[in-house]
């Protein structure tokens, strides 16, 4: 096999701002390097304003105010719903401004992230942002993956689905995707979601699916891109086996069509930097879970499993309470 | 169930190095916080002299050159034969010291771990280590375990086999374990270490074991601990189905007897804080592998799986080479 990259190159190109930088912004904020975005009566940390972006959002001071050491939500929008319509007004404007570094408000999708406080100052959801938008204020996305896979009843052999995404996908078009996934909507939690996208995305029954599907972790890494900007990112990871006479049918446009891959042309297709940060991340972890990448045969083994289980500074949700 | 301890509680109380000490630490060391400990010609850092330590082996400076930024091994030692006697020599010394600080010496095995090498310079192995000495200089320690697993052939029920360690062990006397565990001795790699373990701990047969053992990932943390003292920690992680025929025996005096337990009594012995603290993650990161604890019951799901894979400042193994 020819390889392009390392898988722990893989979760370096996912995982991609460096600590350094994040710690930096940890201890010694400056508006040179990057400021932490507080929210709320206890200045709970939710994002982390860049010096590209302090720029634009400098404009407006009745909605984020600026301090050496931190940016503040005003104080003055003290619920939810006035959080998020003064932020997203101003992203709104934001979208019409020509720069690079706003480039994925273009993506404007209508639909929201939840933005959690601290759980142990009873903080709730502090707010709901347009999910194009996380990587202009560098707040937490979240999403669901979904491994769906088969095992030949003779050889005992596991192969994967695996989606090619759409060439008019706004994000990673052409690029290679797990069967089922995508982001978790404000207000709605992952087994909801997965189940709901198990349907939409691959005709999976929804009944068949809350039977099988296993949540088996998830993985979180801090995204830094071009085209989306800084995003902390948590995946929570399904595993279903969809059985031997499951056949996927592309539904809605979004994906060109499927392949159903053994062990050794997932790799392949990951050394050629084919999937998704995200889905590479989630093959990654199914690999390993399941025992074909090890300890024996993967010399990073160590360092890819604590780089696709970053710490994230902000809080994040909790169901289960 | 009575909740001594919540899953999250006990990742804390294994990975116990605050993040913020360990930031100063590389940020700022000083003689009042800590110190790296470098080795070799290109200053590889492989473990941290905390303040307590440094005390004692200032009276050593042919061997520990102390900086105000860092601490050297003496250059001249320049073989790994040359740095692991001497820093023998000076640990043999220490053992005789009456310091709380210094207690994990007194349970000297004449075991050494590597200490790993800086796989871009093509360091290799820098030198090896007492396994009791780790944590008085902050090295890293490795080790594997095994969750022996069997599931009820009529109702799919998942049980595990856990040892109890016997009132006489030096470290966690009469604590819960995995059916089979040990640290990785020098020169030895994490399966044929696990492989030979099973046989001794639990009367495995090596050829059953090869074949079906799977090697499931690793969990990683920073242990700080009043008899072991600092310890960043690796521990290789096995599933292994032994099959419902199957009656582990306690044969070498470590274990003092098996229990087999279900999903429910595996959590209250975790919440009630019996399982040392690698068991315990190891037990915890099978129960989320397993989809026994998800992110829909577990509101610390993601900081559990973060906080179990942390990322360990000096490099480790690698092998697949």
């Amino acid at each position: 096999m020819s390889k392009l990259f390392s898988l722990l190159e893989l979760i370096r190109l996912a995982d991609s701002l460096p600590r350094s930088v994040e710690q930096l912004i940890a201890t010694s904020p400056s508006s040179t390097i990057g400021l932490p975005l507080l929210v709320g009566p206890n200045d709970t940390q939710i994002g982390i304003i860049r010096p590209s972006i302090l720029e634009h959002i400098s404009q407006y001071g009745t909605v984020f105010q600026i301090g050496p050491t931190a940016v503040r939500l005003n104080p003055d929008l003290d619920t939810p719903q006035a959080r998020t319509d003064a932020v997203e007004a101003v992203l709104r404007q934001l979208q019409t401004v020509d720069d690079p570094e706003l480039v994925c408000l273009k993506g404007w999708r209508n639909e929201r992230y939840d933005v959690h406080g601290d759980r142990k100052k009873e903080e709730g959801i502090l707010m709901e942002l347009e999910r194009a938008a996380a990587g202009v204020l560098g707040v937490r996305s979240y999403g669901c993956h979904m491994n769906g896979y088969q095992r030949d009843p003779q050889t005992g052999e596991m192969k994967m689905w695996i989606a090619r995404r759409s060439k008019t996908k706004q994000t990673y078009p052409g690029m290679l995707d797990n069967l089922v996934g995508g982001g978790l909507a404000a207000g709605v939690d992952p087994l909801s979601n997965i189940i709901k996208e198990c349907w939409e995305e691959a005709g999976l029954d929804g009944a068949m699916v809350a039977k099988n599907i296993v949540n088996v972790g998830a993985v979180t890494f801090y995204l830094v891109n071009e085209e989306r900007g800084w995003i902390p990112t948590t995946e929570y990871v399904y595993d279903l086996d969809v059985g031997n006479s499951f056949m996927p049918k592309a539904v809605d446009g979004e994906v060109q069509g499927f392949q159903l891959l053994n062990v050794d042309e997932l790799k392949e297709h990951l050394y050629s930097g084919e999937f998704t940060p995200e889905a590479g991340l989630v093959v990654i972890d199914f690999l390993i879970r399941h025992g074909f990448v090890t300890a024996m045969n993967e010399p990073d083994y160590i360092d890819i499993l604590s780089g696709m289980h970053r710490e994230l500074v902000s809080p994040g949700p909790q169901y289960g309470l």
